[in-house]
């Protein structure tokens, strides 16, 4: 963890924005997988790491805003316990490190709750079942009324804070898309044909943990690069398939990277192949050039947008007033999704708190309803320490050819004859992080093959 | 999945033991990690698995024993789920490869059971909040008296049946034993003096993944090998040390490996490590000589405990009547646990049913207080079919020593003054995975170098 200094500078800050009351903080606990003690890897709150920093389960904690007090509550280890899990840090330990003076057995945090009669408890959006059970508990409220009473002076106060990274932060998200880098690297020179998604997933994942953590999200690694999210690895790599990577690490501080590069399973990429990476390598770079404080993300993800509009029209599949397009959303049939997203100690950083509180404002809301833009995470004006992903893409959804062809939706923008062409195209896409500087930006982590002669020069050089 | 004649007769036979209500089956739903989308690998339950054999989040099933029924309840995936996870099953196609004709939209389970009014609903023990939060809401009852409501003839019959492995089932664990085993050739194959148990818990894993299913329980690999269920691998192995791996991989139809074993971190043991190490090899020859059906495992787990106590003497650690001393327990300051437990679609199998029922019968209740008893997970008497792990071991653990020293507790078998040479030693584990036959057992998966004179053959050959 960082040094304790840290983190009471953080309380203190977030202190500053209360008169009163109690900031409830539930760290997380196990997580069961198939039995209850057969676990997932534990993994913390990521509000609760940012301010406390103490990476173990069975450990919540409060700022008393009236009383200006910062307590601990948690448990010390049976024999027991020490017998199977080793002896651990004693609670008075976790405590110092995080410069906690005060702790308290766990217990004590319902009678404390309960005492505060009258006071406002401030708490979270609980994502998990057992923190929403804790609350209920806590709070006596029924489960169904937690949305409800979450408080949301306390989510922007956290979104505040926690937007803005610090150094020591940026040393370890860099580090962070140094290591994803390095699980990508490893793709771009192991994959062949005949071999199959598992085990170069598998591979990917050994990097990740090798470096002493974990994966930031499950690896999306396949040659159906179409499907968003497509955690199945069940194909087989075949000569004249593209191969699209999504992974990153988390650092063991919980810190999180996100790349995504798209290569070919042979040597070379096919034609239309590179003059589509191309297309989305472009998309990529107006967006970068784009980055700095005071400009809004939206206008980042319009500009990208446009140029992949454009991209498409030269290979006949879009046609018309490309801005009215974009601004319809005609282009949504071959990109979906966003732009780009907030990343810190998640990889959509903060989204358990709110996509409109994390990425948008009072004025500029989200936009939930127009395919496309409803799946943009981020669109408020950039502040510098911002860190945000970059990934334009091109996607070729035969489902969804189909709906929208057969409604003939936005025929006056596309060329329904063409698209059926790229029908089993499969997708592309390019991702990288950034942080936003002063005077614009910088990538995180170390540079990693991009243009189509860079990543072909690792395929040739591979097998 | 196996075939769906297997799960149909699954089901038949499990009805014949009800003569009337509703058998109620939870699937599990993504667990989340740091926020509600960034989930962990899906794991579906063991129960629901077991008869229904479908591996997908947000599926529940029932039989209806007055109306001899099966109904598979969940929903079709919505163009944006297309969009983000490509194309699945419907969920017609998943109850047909599961023999199920009837299927229900996921939201009609809540009216069905309501409409069940006056019949009895048999549910099993809850083990992930999710499942309480839903079990509580379907049948309108608290969190907290859920455990009171759980069916005991459900878990007793499901129990039943579980326990006893068809041959299709012995199949998928020898194939788990085996890729366990090659997950422990790598460790031993690779570790050298200089590297971190991280590293090598990386490459563990990988041999996991890489096999196309994940790890059955958290890897233990750690040169602290008296730390039982230690799940931090920071350490670097040092010329001297012991490393102590206990891992197994999960296949991809959830059937579980669990092996352990101990080598040293350079080529050779040292003479007191080999000597301990052979005391531990012979109490699992014991056990193993023992396995056959119609006897107890709690004898097996005596008669291992024995051959523990007699080398322990012979090292001069205990002394007198050694039957007396495994008896009240003092054999357990070394060996704090169960000789082994039950294993199939859990690596301990059904724990979450509760290990009364698993291990034991209404005549051999668990001892619940006895330290070291109280950890043997399987007592009551064996029969063909039931597969199990073997796994003796020693440990020393100072914190222990010291409790027990303090006190003088078991002093007319112990040699504390000897002990006290063995503080620092660590500990040694050995554990293979059985099935009992008819006459005797047989081992699962293939056979993995265990002698001191195989482990350091292959220790001598790695560097």
């Amino acid at each position: 963890m960082f040094h304790k200094n840290e983190y009471i500078e953080r309380r203190k800050q977030l202190a500053t924005q209360f008169n009163s009351g109690i900031l409830l903080f539930l760290g997380n606990e196990e997580s069961p997988m198939n039995f209850f003690d057969n676990t997932y890897h534990f993994r913390q709150d990521s509000t609760f790491l940012y301010y406390f920093g103490i990476q173990e389960p069975g450990l919540n904690a409060i700022i008393d805003i009236d009383e200006d007090k910062v307590i601990l509550f948690g448990d010390e280890m049976s024999m027991d316990a020490i017998v199977w899990m080793g002896r651990q840090k004693t609670l008075r330990a976790k405590a110092d490190d995080s410069g906690i003076t005060l702790v308290s057995p766990a217990v004590q945090l319902e009678t404390y709750i309960a005492s505060a009669k009258g006071r406002k408890v401030h708490f979270l959006p609980p994502y998990r079942a057992e923190a929403k059970i804790k609350l209920a508990g806590l709070l006596n409220l029924n489960i169904n009324q937690l949305n409800e009473a979450v408080s949301v002076p306390f989510i922007k106060a956290v979104v505040a804070q926690r937007s803005v990274k610090s150094a020591v932060e940026l040393v370890e998200l860099d580090r962070a898309s140094e290591i994803s880098a390095d699980m990508h690297l490893k793709a771009m020179q192991m994959a062949r044909p005949g071999m199959t998604e598992n085990e170069i997933a598998a591979a990917v994942h050994q990097v990740a943990l090798n470096a002493g953590g974990q994966l930031s999200y499950p690896i999306i690694l396949s040659v159906d690069g179409h499907i968003l999210h497509n955690h199945s690895h069940r194909n087989t790599l075949k000569e004249g398939d593209m191969v699209l990577n999504d992974s990153g690490a988390e650092t063991p501080m919980g810190y999180a990277g996100d790349l995504t590069r798209t290569f070919p399973a042979g040597k070379k990429f096919l034609p239309a192949q590179k003059d589509a990476y191309n297309i989305v390598l472009h998309a990529y770079q107006e967006a970068v050039k784009a980055l700095k404080p005071g400009v809004r993300y939206i206008d980042i993800h319009y500009k990208s947008c446009l140029s992949l509009a454009e991209g498409l029209k030269s290979l006949g599949l879009m046609k018309g007033n490309l801005e009215d397009a974009v601004g319809q959303g005609a282009h949504a049939l071959f990109f979906q999704c966003g732009t780009g997203h907030m990343m810190g100690l998640d990889v959509h950083d903060m989204e358990n708190l709110g996509e409109q509180y994390v990425g948008y404002t009072d004025e500029l809301k989200k936009n939930t309803t127009q395919f496309g833009l409803k799946s943009l995470r981020l669109g408020k004006a950039l502040e510098s320490g911002y860190v945000l992903t970059i990934e334009p893409g091109l996607y070729f959804i035969p489902e969804l050819i189909d709906q929208w062809k057969e409604t003939n939706q936005f025929s006056e923008f596309i060329n329904y004859d063409k698209v059926e062409e790229y029908r089993n195209f499969g997708g592309i896409r390019v991702e990288d992080d950034y942080v936003v500087t002063d005077n614009g930006s910088r990538q995180l982590g170390k540079q990693l093959a991009i243009s189509v002669d860079e990543v072909e020069a690792i395929r040739s050089n591979a097998f």
